[in-house]
């Protein structure tokens, strides 16, 4: 992010979509949200799968990144979300649990839920963990 | 939103993030391609997994709209993402393939390339399809 | 074949791989384990994936159409299997949870686990439900 | 399958469900099927889900193998497996393209057709590639 570092944009896609409160425990548990705007709907008025899809990716990458960074980097290798409900409205609440820590890999389920408490989408994210000197593969 | 429609926003997740070129040769093979920018990307500097589920669904529900609507919705039901090589630049070119065309769900499976025609990420991606009067669930 | 049901083989891959202990609340949960013998491992000496993918869908699959049956039918319409640890040895025990339980889906996650309790495989199943007369598609 | 390795079982889940014809071009191609008898059905008569997992599996996790041991092993990560057309009889016909070989994991996509070439489920298969000393994670 900083100025000198052409390779941090100061844009970025959880700024584009408004991803707002990560937190993580450091150990298992992240959450992030995503405040439901027109920005991130499909044409027919409700939120975008993509929206869901990042708004999980970003929570599991960014805390895998924290535990294991910066000697190692995290890189999300495959992210299975399944859309439960449609949302029209209010914000959208991700709740991440890391079920694998691995050396080179972290697994995490994450879910995501409405205004109401209901569940929304499920994503099981994959993140690479590489030590930075081998990042290519 | 326009002043005809309530249900349908100006503003859209594809508009704001910048995806182009949408095609459809009406029976099973779609396009659409995504310019590179950092509004797209997550922190480092590549592009953000989600940007990619996005584009994958895009053009995938709206292919799928095209044919079965308006007498039926298409939904995204599940978005497999899977990613095999890192995007700094240039424009992400989708290509999808109908692998299933059912009464109830459309599968599809798309392959994402960059400018040198490399493979970067795949989606299989399965689209619901609903009659308007039954589209609950 | 049972002389009564020409569809209903009494040989099934439940029993070839030696599935038991199948449970189902009505609602929400079930469970059934796979005793780990060499017919279910890959040549290497552990368990073979393929055994945790039937595992999980075998348990989602009879929980869903006992719960939905038999006016409809259940039937599997995606599978994602994530391996976290190799099993050598013991029970592998499945807990199942419905996620939704839709009109035309219900969706599962599935933890299996060995003999310490630790975490083995998960698996997320969409299952399809349809009516006996259209189950077509 | 020698007799002094303990380690390798003389049975084995691809003996138990009966699959055959495995072959690979040692490249990116690899093929093997599955002769549908009522050992690999569910209860209602059609090709259980978890036998095309295993069929999958199988067919990538063998492929690769030969191409990076013995030097590694090659372990499934990740199977996701979308049905698309329930299957009562003949064989099963697998056919994989490794999407991506990199040095960390390889990727392939699994076609599965039935004795009328009409296509009846995809998988998606991660495996991932780690040297024999550091095979723990």
């Amino acid at each position: 992010m900083c100025s000198g570092d052409p390779d941090r944009p100061t844009e970025n896609l959880e700024k584009t979509i408004g991803m707002e409160g990560f937190g993580f425990d450091g150990e298992s548990e992240a959450t992030g949200r995503l405040p439901v705007t027109d920005a991130i709907k499909q044409p027919f008025g409700i939120v975008h799968g993509g929206a869901f899809a990042a708004l999980a990716e970003s929570v599991t990458s960014r805390a895998t990144y924290e535990a294991v960074g910066p000697e190692s980097i995290a890189m999300g290798q495959a992210n299975d979300t399944t859309f439960l409900r449609p949302v029209r409205g209010g914000t959208i609440e991700a709740l991440a649990r890391a079920r694998h820590r691995g050396r080179t890999s972290w697994v995490w389920e994450v879910e995501m839920s409405d205004d109401d408490d209901r569940l929304c989408a499920l994503t099981r994210m994959i993140i690479a963990v590489r030590s930075m000197e081998r990042a290519d593969a």
